[in-house]
């Protein structure tokens, strides 16, 4: 069966400590041991600090790109990490995210990317995953 | 009722013409657009030409973030749009994408992120659109 060209990984961390979600330096080397794990070639990186809390980053990718945005005041974490390649790492970065940020609740949704096939991608689902935490 | 922090909107473009989707300074200037004419505040932008082919490019905003990649010997682009302000106009930038990258068909998928109570994320369900196309 044709594979899709890629797999965007759609998670969301709840209940984080707020300071950890404030912390541009802890993020932003999260972010990059995060594309690292998961075998990713970094071609380039953007971080930010908003006044008076939350940081956003974007990391690109050869195969595509990490992102994550927060909200400490809500102890709320967005990220997304789109590739190309299949064959990454994906549960590892999981791993990595939920000891990083200590989520109360993280959920992941894997999407499909690039089904060039028109009726394989009429059919498709979204995979939504609950995270069994410890 | 608690409206979700943001929405993330996964679009895919299948049967672009290549040349298009190989065209860096026209795809960034399409993404600027596409953030302008959201209301977006652009932050900072990186895009970046593939050999022998293919564009990825993000944008930065206060707001979250844009991205697109390309497989132009596929036809096919993967753009993302993610922001935390529910009033941005999102279809006049379906419009933008539809009129400059002339897609065969079009995905649209409006991800709701960040929704707090615990209840309303376990039931949320991820709308997927299918454009019609002229």
């Amino acid at each position: 069966m044709e594979e899709p060209l890629g797999e965007h990984c759609i998670i969301d961390l709840y209940d984080c400590r707020g300071d950890i979600l404030d912390n541009l330096e802890d993020i932003q080397s999260t972010m990059l041991e995060a594309a690292r794990i998961a075998g990713a070639t970094v071609i380039d990186r953007r971080f930010h600090k908003f006044s008076p809390q939350g940081v956003t980053g974007v990391v690109v990718i050869a195969e595509s790109h990490l992102s994550i945005h927060t909200w400490p005041e809500l102890n709320y974490a967005a990220l997304d990490l789109f590739t190309c390649n299949l064959r990454m790492k994906m549960e590892s970065v999981f791993t990595l995210l939920e000891s990083r940020f200590s989520p109360g609740s993280m959920d992941v949704r894997r999407i499909p990317r690039g089904i060039l096939d028109l009726e394989r991608r009429r059919n498709i689902e979204v995979e939504k995953l609950d995270r069994a935490l410890v």
